[in-house]
């Protein structure tokens, strides 16, 4: 098809009345107006309904059980040119590792072991603190739910900029009345009678009973009981781990953030019993992506590198005797061949490699469901 | 594998010398910091080499017959929360398309008949001028190989904040002492003889004869000869169609930007022949990425929406009476099935999809040279 359905196409014209014909036309335009605004309407009731409906089928979907981790060097903040900017930055990596659905990420220094993280040397307007911290900083601001971020949130001027940062949107950043089986919280600091569970902020017109008693000011995560009391001044929840909305409920639930002193703690600290069983490593010099598939993994972990690439991560590393970044991981790749720039940026490199990896993943999971490996 | 190789794992401690033990370690650590500057130096010449094979095999492989265009509303500047992030956005954009090797950026306006170009209201301070004015202003003048940007681009308002955006590095912004068959350059204002051509600045030490008397000023794309006389004050080229680095030399050659005063002129006012044979648009109401296979075809269209989706294009176009946009398209596709935010970004959508339609791409080109369609 080279041309578009739908598009009228002019008509050669005859002699007319052109006094009468323009009435015409403006008495046609105002009708097509008022069409287009009434289907307007129509069609936001169905976008919304539509996002609803999205939303529960996720929810109804099965638990996901295998995590997905990034990894990135802090450094990539000093490559920014303003202090708006290095926060916009920041709000950019948060946002494609939402996009991909990633359960960690890790920011790890390639600064090499001189750099004190609170000592940092004093690196001009702008750039104050370190970049590590400051990046982890505000990864976490992102991805606490709007409603907790006061209490979790003191000011700081790592989060100067935070209001130009676009919102990660994500399932648990619930709007008020929002309705959802899961809610992320804030213990509440408030007497409760002995054997009585605490009271938590969940976001919500009421407050929610738990059913354990805990100190004050945790950030728990919530599963509501499937039936309340609408009488009753407050809903009744259980505190579950963070990971039960992912598992179980099959939704999208954040991001935790590590930081990690150099590139091997990222791969010796897993917060994961099994550690990684998929490491991948991305680079211009991999192996192109088209060419590989993957298995069904547990973990697994994709690291990024900064302005001079893993290279300088692992040169950077004392406790790593390698030079060439390949080794440390099972799979290196290029997930972007024939780039038509001669470098793409971390921030571009996350979206892009994640882009090309969840085809793989879901593609390595759909075969093991289907009972059709072909491997 | 669960843990990287190369890592090395500290040992059990047995009683030791503490004085004697540190001087060791410290003599140690020397040693592996100079071993490790020497592998770095190493390894920054092998990188440079490495940079150099990869131009020089892009060189080498054989012509691109298809073209990639990319179609946005000017409307996403208006999403940016101030001036300097409106221009940063632009240079995304820009970024994003260099990185896919786009051809065409066409820049639609979603505001309606209504608005004007020149006389468009004044939005307030840091959104003065129309969206997609600024926005093919700012793509242009990226695109532009900076020894000519000057020439090509006075002092405006749209470019107050052109510091902060990222260089594309595409193949025909050339160094000035970087070698290639092709080159971008301004024919100059001298006079020349009758009979030989004009002389052309083309970001090299030596300006170039070319074969053609053409008017100054132009903006012109020169095939240098393959020997040049190392002692004339001159080199020698011929002029040639923009497409030829493209479809001759394989190589990327930088990207178009068109004006389009709606979505259905997108369409209709292509600049190719044979107009576009594969059109694509982009939604998460779309068809599943994953499910779909590309044919060949000669120039494929990609459209965006903005902030509003594609549905708010097609409502703003006065030409077209649907309102499903899915119509207008031969596929129209969620290019990030399982989306973790309720929303995608208009310009994290293009590095997404292009790099989903990348794979596509590559595969039905390649199934055809293998002489293998198995469709
Ligand atoms: C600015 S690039 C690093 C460029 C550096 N000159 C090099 O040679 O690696 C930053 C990061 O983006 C990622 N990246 C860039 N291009 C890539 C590609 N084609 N495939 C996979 N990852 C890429 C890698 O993680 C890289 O470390
Ligand atoms: C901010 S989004 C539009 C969101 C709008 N609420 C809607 O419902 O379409 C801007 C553009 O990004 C692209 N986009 C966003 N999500 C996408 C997805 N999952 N697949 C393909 N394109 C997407 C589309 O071109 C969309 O018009």
């Amino acid at each position: 098809m080279s041309t578009a359905v739908g598009l009228k196409r002019a008509q050669p014209e005859e002699r007319v009345d052109w006094k009468k014909r323009k009435a015409e036309i403006k008495e046609a335009k105002r009708k097509r107006k008022e069409a287009k605004l009434i289907k307007q309407v129509e069609k936001q009731n169905e976008q919304e309904f539509a996002g609803r409906a999205n939303l529960e089928q996720n929810q109804n979907k099965k638990g996901r059980s295998y995590t997905v981790s990034v990894a990135l060097p802090g450094s990539v903040l000093d490559n920014a040119q303003s202090a708006e900017l290095r926060t916009y930055l920041a709000g950019q990596i948060a946002r494609a590792c939402v996009v991909f659905c990633v359960d960690e990420i890790i920011v790890f220094d390639e600064q090499g072991e001189d750099v004190k993280s609170v000592e940092g040397e004093f690196k001009g307007v702008g750039k104050k603190g370190q970049a590590c911290i400051q990046l982890a900083r505000i990864l976490q601001y992102l991805e606490c739910p709007q409603y907790l971020r006061k209490c979790f949130f003191p000011k700081h001027q790592d989060l100067q900029y935070a209001g130009l940062l676009n919102p990660l949107d994500s399932p648990h950043h619930m709007r008020i009345d929002e309705e959802s089986e899961y809610r992320e919280g804030i213990v509440l600091d408030r007497p409760t009678k002995q054997g009585k569970g605490s009271l938590v902020n969940c976001g919500m017109r009421k407050d929610v009973r738990i059913d354990k008693q805990l100190q004050s000011g945790l950030r728990v995560t919530v599963q509501l009981n499937k039936t309340q009391n609408q009488e009753s001044k407050m809903c009744k929840g259980v505190v579950v781990a963070p990971h039960v909305p992912r598992t179980e409920g099959g939704l999208y639930w954040g991001y935790s953030v590590r930081l990690a002193s150099c590139l091997s703690a990222v791969f010796t600290e897993s917060p994961y019993k099994e550690e990684y069983d998929l490491t991948i490593g991305t680079s211009e010099r991999g192996t192109n992506i088209d060419q590989i598939k993957l298995s069904p993994f547990k973990h697994v972990l994709v690291v990024f590198g900064g302005l001079q690439g893993l290279e300088a991560s692992v040169d950077a590393d004392q406790n790593l005797d390698v030079t060439d970044p390949s080794v440390l991981f099972d799979l290196y790749l290029n997930t972007c061949p024939s780039q038509g720039s001669r470098t793409i940026r971390t921030e571009e490199a996350i979206l892009i490699s994640m882009a090309g990896l969840r085809q793989k993943i879901t593609a390595a999971f759909s075969e093991v469901s289907n009972g059709a490996s072909k491997n």
